[in-house]
């Protein structure tokens, strides 16, 4: 649990930047290189590459080099943990409504008595 | 455009910590005090206010006091602005996997000529 709450702090904190989002977006239409991923932004390749890394390690992309390339891909699973966190809160609120709707509908039902 | 980006910083961050995300869990279930909120954390309450203060900040609750008692109620519109950021990335795939499946579709035929 403790494990699965610092992977969800790790997905969200990734996602509070616009060039990690940027690159996430970009990396939806398929894989890319560093140079390509880089290539629109005004930024030192350093500075570029810790974001890289932050998404490498909080689950987003994947990266692999042959030769002198090193090639990043989207890991689609991330979204998944959103999705799921999403559910979660969307089902407390469910079972907010329901409780609500049983609530006036047992008042209907005492009022009309 | 740079204000939504700056929105998006904003909302994904207040995520990015498990204090944060169990206010935002808790009042799906309906407004509470800040005191409600605070008795499940082992935190000084400046501590705790700090994230209340965050996630009014980032529009993920807003606050009303009455009283000596400020009552905190979620604001669900945040979860628009990530539910919109999502969809947008699924476009994304989908346009990728609609080329994708051209692709596939035109080499088909044309194999099979």
């Amino acid at each position: 649990m403790a494990q699965y709450s610092l992977k969800l702090d790790g997905v969200f904190q990734a996602l509070a930047d616009p060039t990690r989002r940027a690159v996430v977006g970009r990396l939806g239409t398929g894989p890319a290189s560093i140079g390509e991923l880089a290539a629109p932004f005004e930024m030192a390749l350093p500075s570029f590459m810790k974001h890289i890394r932050y998404l490498e390690n909080t689950g987003w992309i994947s990266t692999h080099k042959t030769g002198r390339v090193r090639t990043c891909t989207l890991e689609r699973k991330s979204f998944d943990v959103i999705e799921t966190w999403l559910s979660g809160q969307r089902s407390i609120w469910d079972g907010r409504t329901d409780r609500l709707g049983r609530f006036v509908t047992i008042n209907a039902m005492e009022t009309s008595e």
